[in-house]
C-alpha cells in the first residue's frame, strides 16, 4: 500500500519516537480518521517556531485527512506542567488563562485549517470531574511509578521540593485523552511521560491505549539551546516581517537544515534537492532566504515576505556591505548589554574603551545607522549588521544566559 | 490555680502525647469553651472497645465543658485512611458509608451527651471543593514531607504501592481541622501524622494551630494484640451482656489496670484505692467484677450487668467449678477449630485422640453442657468454661491470629 506508506513517512518526519509504530500502522489500516489529540497549556501567551513544531505535526495529520483536536488546557493551567521543570510552577489565574486561550487560538490558525480544527478546553470536564472523581483519578496511579520520572526523580533525589499537586499533573493530561477518545497523542520529547500515562488510564477505561507520537524540542537560534523566550533566542510567530527574516538568516547552516527539517512544509524530496545544490557547490544563503521567505510568508504573506527580504539586502547595499557578512551570537547576563560592550565580546574591537572611542570617532554603525553613545543598551534577542570602521563588519545576534 | 491543673490531669490521662502541652495550657486559661475534633471513618459498622478509647476522651472535654464535634468522615471514607496500613485500602461505597454514619451516631450516645455532641460530616464541605479545590489543597504539601511519614516510608522502601490518592488522606483530614477551626484534635497514635498536617493547613490559613491529642491504641483480651475484630480479641460495644460480661473476666490482671486507665470513668484516686487493695492482699477478682459491671452498665444498664454476673457466678456453682478458674487464651488460624483440638491446644487433654475418646465417654463439658462431638466447632471470639472429667478446668478465650 504505497499511499499508507507516504502517509506513514510524512506522520515520521522529525519525529523523535513513535510508541507503538506498529499500532500507528494497523489504526491507519482500518482507513477511519483518527482522533489526533495536541494539549497546550496556555502559560506563554506568544506562540514562537518552537511552539509550532508540534502544530505542524497536527498540520499534516490534517492534511491526510484525520480530526484534529487542538486541547487548550485551561484547566491543567491551573496545575502547571512540571515536565522538565526543576521547580514548581506558578499556576496562572482564570483570566491570565481566558487572555493567554484567546491568542492561542487566533495564533495557531495561521498554520492549521480552522474548518477541520477541533478547539476543547479541558476545564469542561475537569471542573465535572468534582473533589471525588479527582480523588478516583489519584487512585489510579502509584507514587512509586511517578516518582520514576525522570525530572521528578532528579528533583526528588535533589531535594527540590514537589508539590503533591504536580502529581496530578500527568493523571489529569491522561484523563484527557480518556474522555477526547484520542487515537494519536502529539507531544515534544519532555511530555513522553504523561503521553504514556494516557496510554494507561485508556487501557484502565477500557479503551485502547492512544498512540504517543513525540516531536524534538527546537533547538533556539544559537542552534545549541532550546528556543525559548526566556533565553531571547527564539523567533515569535507574530514579529514583524523584517525581525524575523534578519533572524532567520543570521542560523548557521546546518541549523538551517533542521528547521527544513521541522518547520518547511517543502516536501523532504524537495529539502534534498536543496541539500545536493549546497553540496555540489550552490550557495546556502539562496537555501537560507527561501526558508526564510517561506516562513515569513506563513505568518505574514508573500508580499510582506518579499518585502522584508528586498529591505534586508538593501540595508546591506546601502552600507556597502560584503555579500557574505560573518554572523555572530553573543550571550549576555542581564537583559542589555552596553554597545561598547558588545563590541569587544563580538570581536569588532580590542577592548571596550577601543569600542567607546571608535564610537566617539563616528566609526560604527548598526543596520548602516551611525551610533556614537557607548552606553546604549542592546537588547538580548535582538539581530544587527555592526560596522566599525570600513571593513569590520559581523551580524550579532544577542541571547541571554539561563538564568 | 488548681482547676486548671484538675482539668489537664483528667485531659492527660491515658494520653500518650499532647502537641503542645503549654499551648493547651495557654488556651484553657482563656476560658472559653475549646473546640475539640474527634475524627472517625465509617469503615467498621461495629464499635468495640479499643474505638471507645478517643470517644471517653471527648467524654473528658465535654465533662470539662468545651465543645466537642463528632466528625463523621464520610468523604475522606472514600479515600480510605491509609494510616499505619501497608496496603491501600478500597473504598467504600456511599451507601455502606451511610449505613455506618447511623450506627455510629447510636452508638457514640452510650457515652457521649448527645445534647452537647455536634456530628460533622466532612461530606459537606469535601464535595464543595471541588477538582481545583482538590488541587490548591494538594498544593500546599510535598511529597517528600508526605513520604517522611512512617508508613508510607516502609511502603515505598519495601516496594509496597502507594497509590497517589492515599496521599491526599492527611490533607483533607487537615483541611477538616481548617473548616471546623478545631483547637483539639484527638486521634489515635496512629494519627499523629495526620493530625500535625492539620496544625499546618490551620497555620497556612492564618488560623492558630489546633493541639494535636494522641490516644494509645487499646490492647485486646490478650494484652498484646490491638483491640481488632479480624484478630477476635475485641468486646463489641453491642454484644450481650453475658458475653461481654464473661469477656472481661477473662482478662489478666495487668490489662485489668491498664482497662481501668483507658476504659472506666472512675477517677484516678479511686482506681488507685482498689490497686492499693489488692496490693495489700485483696482479691484482684473483684477488681474485675466491678470494672467488668461498669463496662456493661455503660451499654446495656446497671441491671443487666447485675444480671451478666449473677448468671456468671451460676454457671460456676451449677458445674460445682471451682472459684478460681485458670484463664487460656489459645490463638487459631481460622475461624474455627474443632473442639477436640481445642482441649488439646489449651492443654486439658494429652492429644487430640485423647480429647476425641474423653468426649465420646461423656467426660466433657463446655458451660456445664455436656458435649461429644470431638468435631463441634469452636467459633475464634468465643469464651467458655471448658471441664474434662472432674477435676480438670479452664476458661478458655480463643482468638485469631494475623491474616
Amino acid at each position: 500500500m504505497p499511499e499508507l506508506e507516504a502517509a506513514l513517512g510524512l506522520i515520521r518526519r522529525g519525529a523523535d519516537e513513535i510508541i507503538r509504530e506498529d499500532e500507528l500502522r494497523a489504526r491507519l489500516e482500518r482507513g477511519r480518521p483518527l482522533r489526533v489529540k495536541t494539549g497546550f497549556d496556555p502559560t506563554a501567551p506568544d506562540l514562537h517556531l518552537g511552539h509550532t513544531v508540534l502544530i505542524n505535526k497536527m498540520r499534516h495529520f490534517q492534511e491526510l485527512g484525520h480530526h484534529v483536536m487542538f486541547l487548550i488546557g485551561d484547566f491543567t493551567g491551573l496545575i502547571g506542567d512540571p515536565s522538565g521543570r526543576d521547580v514548581t510552577r506558578k499556576p496562572l489565574t482564570p483570566e491570565q488563562l481566558a487572555e493567554n486561550a484567546e491568542t492561542y487560538k487566533q495564533q495557531v490558525f495561521k498554520i492549521l485549517d480552522p474548518e477541520k480544527t477541533e478547539i476543547c478546553f479541558n476545564s469542561e470536564w475537569g471542573n465535572a470531574l468534582g473533589s471525588t472523581g479527582m480523588i478516583k483519578l489519584a487512585s489510579s496511579y502509584t507514587v512509586a511509578r511517578m516518582l520514576e520520572r525522570d525530572d521528578f526523580k532528579k528533583r526528588y533525589a535533589g531535594n527540590q521540593p514537589i508539590s503533591i499537586h504536580e502529581f496530578l499533573y500527568p493523571l489529569m493530561q491522561g484523563y484527557d485523552s480518556v474522555v477526547m477518545r484520542a487515537d494519536v497523542e502529539l507531544g515534544g520529547t519532555d511530555q513522553k511521560f504523561n503521553l504514556l500515562v494516557g496510554r494507561e488510564l485508556q487501557k484502565q477505561e477500557g479503551q485502547e491505549a492512544q498512540v504517543a507520537l513525540t516531536m524534538p524540542i527546537l533547538e533556539g537560534l544559537d542552534g545549541v539551546r532550546k528556543m525559548s523566550k526566556s533565553l531571547e533566542n527564539y523567533v515569535g510567530i507574530d514579529e514583524p516581517a523584517n525581525e524575523m527574516f534578519g533572524k532567520l538568516m543570521s542560523i548557521s547552516d546546518e541549523l538551517m537544515w533542521r528547521y527544513y527539517e521541522l518547520l518547511s512544509f517543502r516536501s523532504l524530496s524537495e529539502v534534498q534537492r536543496l541539500r545536493n545544490e549546497v553540496k555540489d557547490g550552490g550557495n546556502p544563503r539562496q537555501a537560507k532566504v527561501e526558508l526564510a521567505l517561506e516562513i515569513v510568508a506563513r505568518f505574514h504573506d508573500g508580499k510582506a515576505a518579499k518585502k522584508a527580504e528586498d529591505e534586508f539586502n538593501a540595508r546591506f547595499r546601502k552600507g556597502e556591505m560584503p555579500a557574505d557578512i560573518e554572523e555572530k551570537q553573543v550571550v549576555i547576563e542581564g537583559e542589555t548589554i552596553p554597545v561598547a560592550g558588545l563590541l569587544k565580546k563580538s570581536g569588532l574591537v580590542a577592548s571596550t574603551s577601543d569600542g567607546i572611542r571608535m564610537l566617539k570617532q563616528g566609526a560604527v554603525r548598526i543596520d548602516s545607522e551611525r551610533v556614537e553613545d557607548g552606553a546604549m543598551a542592546i537588547h538580548a534577542g535582538s539581530s544587527h549588521v555592526y560596522q566599525v570602521g570600513k571593513r569590520r563588519f559581523a551580524r550579532v545576534t544577542v541571547m541571554k544566559s539561563e538564568a
